[in-house]
């Protein structure tokens, strides 16, 4: 086995996966609703928001997957169907109905996700047309609609595949997301839908996604708001003929990591496409006492609003990096931090070095910035990615609703 | 006793106090380094940052206040000598040294802070002239010169002052405050230097000034972030002459509850100055579990970007506020949630009211905008100050250092 190789295409380059995305007229003009189905029944896994007050579309979903089972996805963007009260449960149990209607599947072979304003109603004659339209228009080369149906202040879709052997059998994992603000860890931040054609035992499929999650979408943030909607997705159709995966064998680590790459490969364009950001910063933190302790330092300083404006303005500022690793609530020893930004070392053992401001800016100046921090406690790492925080940030939310 | 009222001034209010703030040239060309001062020896209590970067004037501060006393405060802003390493700490004793040696008192009875960048050194031949200049000026008029050498990007010096009485002899208490970025609770956020004449035993004060931090100035959050230097301290002089408060008596009281509004009163000043703020934000939390309950829900939607960002725009997006109730921490029932915006009942039952957009913009528009949720699990309630999030928060923090 040679690992994985990254391919062309999203939801639909796995054998057996049609999709399609269509004008529902929910909010926007264009294209605001996709469907997702298997040919075949599907083994299927998700995560879902840990915020205590989750939208209808999280609730029934996560209902539906209770068997471990599902044939379709219908997501709309525009509406969120979040604190919709008896009528928005009652609306989300429709749109599973309608579209299982349509597909000739029961309702809860159906995950549904929605995403968009927080408080308003679903326009259901809209939205049911919206499905009987997507059914019609299915097809093998749909992923690339469906991934632009699902947007909401994204600047581009985000989709990706990966490609690896199996008992000789060629597994393709596909996977779309959206994402741009609202965005926080400690769950599968946002919407993300992954289909494989891999013969898995759901269980299995479910601790990969897990797995995968916790080093991918969990590593995510772009505002430290975690969204009452946030699902992760996967369904594998076994269609790849490989022997079935049914414990934790080497077949299972080269699926689970492949996973983890498709969804690494997701996040960071979630990063990326951050609510008026220019730049992906990635937090890197080694040497720390534990795994919880270098996430707890990297979500702090990728969620500080004063390291992220420095990085908009091209400053190496290191004060505020090194002061919000002290706020995250680890027991640093602050006279062992040492802080890189790209390969300019800015701090040692807590104070300045006297480094080349002007290295540092050719640095802060690129697209993709990396930031080091070293705590010399222990052998842990983790990382973390986030964006830059700019005046469109502001303006972006500023006048989202209206 | 007919509780407190305010008064003109500050920190040189109270009988027994002088100030200055003078042009040291540390950062600025403007007044930049304060001293204060106590014709008598003081009782003294402080409470510094949480974050386990502490800068070395608040290491330096906190052993100086061991003995519960104090003569003096020496304050810079420009340079805030945190993460400098052994030369930082003997700068600060420096400090320390140079103005004891000035007022003709022990380095043990100076209280210390800095304000500004992180990671620079003290200029220390400027500091030390800025010191000797700044206590040949000192006078019973300088409190609002001091005021204005502790200045960073706050825009406006804040300081207050109320006076009440006790045993028949008149109190007052004057305080001044910075604050405007990097500001986040969990310890009295900033530094505050609060002075008064009430003759106090130095434990007594102790916690009368965390009962009051703890409702003021932990109560406000800017962005999140919370500095290497917040310090918060009072001096007492005991010249009032009303008996000695040795007990938690209806006296203690009556100065505690006076503490209380002097810090709020700095508190909200702080909040409303926020960087780039157009508007203060009161959050009211009620009918919670409990008082940390309350708290944590408050300081989640007073932490929130998309909330801040809303209230920038003007737009009631009561969902954003919801979200950050939902992920607070707290286990709230989404069902019960009621949500005001100033009058307009925006939410009930954790769904939408067909409000007035129109009255809720009206609302909006105003300089102060509270926010009111009603939890409807208990009897706790909770406030937390903050200011919305302007383009004018980056523009100011992408450029800071430089």
């Amino acid at each position: 086995m040679d690992g994985f190789k990254h391919v062309t295409g999203g939801v639909t380059s796995p054998p057996g996966f049609k999709a399609s995305g269509v004008k529902a007229h929910i909010k926007y003009d264009r294209k605001d609703l996709a469907v997702i189905v298997s040919e075949v029944p599907a083994a299927a896994a998700a995560v879902f928001t840990t915020n205590r007050i989750k939208a209808a579309p999280v609730l029934v979903s996560s209902r539906h997957l209770a068997d471990g089972t599902a044939r379709a996805i219908v997501v709309n963007s525009g509406c969120a169907n979040a604190c919709t009260g008896q009528k928005g449960m009652e609306d989300a149990l429709e749109m599973a109905r309608i579209t299982a209607g349509c597909l000739k599947c029961k309702p809860d072979d159906i995950f549904i996700a929605s995403t968009g304003v927080i408080g308003q109603q679903l326009p259901m004659e809209r939205l049911i047309s919206g499905i009987k339209d997507a059914v019609k228009n299915l097809s093998r080369r749909g992923g690339h609609d469906a991934a632009e149906a699902i947007m909401t202040t994204d600047k581009v879709p985000k989709e990706t595949a990966v490609s690896f052997e199996l008992d000789g059998k060629t597994v393709t994992i596909g996977g779309m997301a959206k994402g741009s603000g609202m965005i926080h860890p400690n769950m599968a931040t946002m919407l993300a839908f992954l289909m494989s054609d891999v013969n898995i035992d759901s269980q299995l499929l479910r601790k990969a996604l897990k797995y995968a999650a916790d080093r991918s979408f969990n590593c995510v943030t772009v505002d430290g708001d975690t969204s009452t909607n946030d699902s992760l997705v996967i369904l594998a159709n076994g269609l790849a003929g490989n022997r079935r995966i049914e414990s934790e064998d080497e077949g299972f680590q080269v699926f689970r990591d492949a996973l983890t790459e498709v969804c690494s490969t997701l996040a960071r364009m979630i990063a990326r496409d951050g609510e008026g950001a220019t730049k992906l910063v990635e937090i890197r933190v080694r040497n720390a006492p534990s795994f919880a302790d270098a996430r707890s330092v990297a979500m702090a300083v990728a969620n500080s609003s004063l390291v992220k404006t420095a990085i908009f303005g091209e400053d190496a500022n290191w004060g505020r990096i090194i002061c919000a690793v002290g706020y995250s609530g680890v027991e640093v020893d602050p006279d062992k931090i040492d802080i890189f930004i790209g390969d300019e070392k800015v701090a040692e053992n807590g104070a300045a070095t006297g480094f080349s401001e002007e290295n540092a800016k050719k640095v802060l100046e690129k697209d993709e910035i990396t930031i080091l921090i070293d705590l010399h406690l222990g052998d842990a790492e983790a990382l973390a990615w986030t964006c830059d925080f700019s005046y469109d940030y502001v303006k972006i939310n500023a006048d989202y609703r209206t």
